[in-house]
């Protein structure tokens, strides 16, 4: 299934004792509709604060509702921050997070001088103008493979630090409340908070507080501390995970 | 001034003694830039629940601080569900109120199958497909002097009904998360949950239960109990107000 969920009020998605968590409410939904065991496994963590606009879930559920009416049913059974989109079949063998082939997520910045009220919550308001042009330039120089230990969030270590950078776009989109920039990144995998690493990043670039080429020069030195400081969550959307034949 | 607020928080823009509303919390934190007597007034009250991207307030304040000072020192002291867009010296006559020549509101419905998790409450979620092109022509039946008694809300009468709607658009806006309306409608005046009852009147329309003519032959009723409900507070807006010499 594919979810969308406002992450304002959740410590993320995995399951926690005593927090609300968006697992965690997606099991008190689903618990409504059928017996144990109920396996959902969505197709990574996303951290406190953080949205999805295209989450992907594996579940395996006993019920004899069609596909469309446990969508429905599930859709009621939820708070309306969280929303299943859609809902279909899946091959037994399909597993969420195995078989997931990369991730794309969103950043949205908005820069200027009064912050949007209805994007407060969406978005991380930074006063000024940034470049766009020079972000870009910076978010070019990091496609590629390379070893992303420099944007590596501490507490949750990897195997490999090396990552795949398939497309990384800064776009700018005038809205009525004001200007935002929309940046995308895909990749075959992300380690810890690294999306909203290389924003931080980034927006040092945008300020014109360091040069294009510093990103890039962050990747050899492997060392988190250099880097700029971790974006706040709740600019970064889960946009869309890619599986080899498609969810 | 020119203000934009989140309406969520608020019953509405009026001072109320022990509630928590636009006016009164503007006058906390002018308070804290300006010694009394302080006169605050906005060009109508906004209901609980209602936006604005464009109210437009008179303030009189005793300060030796610029009009951009003003503005930012303001914007500090207020939640982030409140900005002032923009402050400009005024004449000694003007008056928010008295002054203005006409307003236009927006109003944002989503049709469809699936509610959008980041727009719910910024908009009224209709689950259906609406018909726009009937609404627009039902819309456009309405322009012009009339008198709208049946669409006045009750607790607020006014001396005459009569009102002129100048504009009247039904647009269709495709968003990330679903298909949107937006009704926007300009008038030298509205009377109480007038555009509310108007979108809520409009939508029996698109959703094919009243005929295109219906909403103009309630003019002629003139019994409020005919018309339709009266749409949520959570997708209106206050868009504009116009001025006869502007702002």
């Amino acid at each position: 299934m594919t979810l969308a969920y406002d992450g304002r009020a959740y410590k993320g998605w995995q399951l926690q004792v005593n927090e609300t968590t968006v697992q965690g409410t997606m099991q008190r939904a689903l618990a409504k509709l059928a017996e144990p065991p109920i396996e959902l496994i969505a197709s990574g963590r996303t951290d406190a604060g953080v949205h999805a606009l295209g989450q992907v879930a594996s579940l395996k559920i006993a019920s004899s509702l069609e596909a469309f009416q446990l969508q429905r049913a599930l859709n009621s059974h939820l708070p309306t921050d969280i929303r299943v989109l859609d809902l279909v079949p899946a091959s037994a063998h399909f597993h969420a997070i195995r078989d997931a082939t990369g991730k794309c997520y969103r950043y949205v910045i908005q820069d200027g001088i009064v912050a949007d009220v209805f994007q407060r919550h969406y978005c991380w308001f930074v006063p000024g103008r940034l470049d766009e042009v020079a972000m870009q330039q910076a978010a070019d120089s990091l496609r590629g493979t390379h070893d992303f230990a420099s944007y590596q969030g501490s507490g949750s270590p990897r195997k490999s630090t090396v990552r795949t950078i398939s497309e990384f776009t800064v776009r700018r989109r005038a809205g009525e409340g004001g200007s935002f920039l929309v940046l995308e990144v895909a990749a075959n995998g992300f380690l810890y908070n690294m999306v909203r690493n290389l924003v931080g990043t980034l927006v040092e670039v945008g300020r014109g507080r360091r040069s294009v080429e510093w990103p890039r020069s962050l990747l050899q030195v492997a060392d988190r501390k250099q880097a700029g400081r971790t974006a706040p969550p709740q600019g970064l959307y889960l946009l869309r995970v890619e599986y080899a034949g498609g969810t």
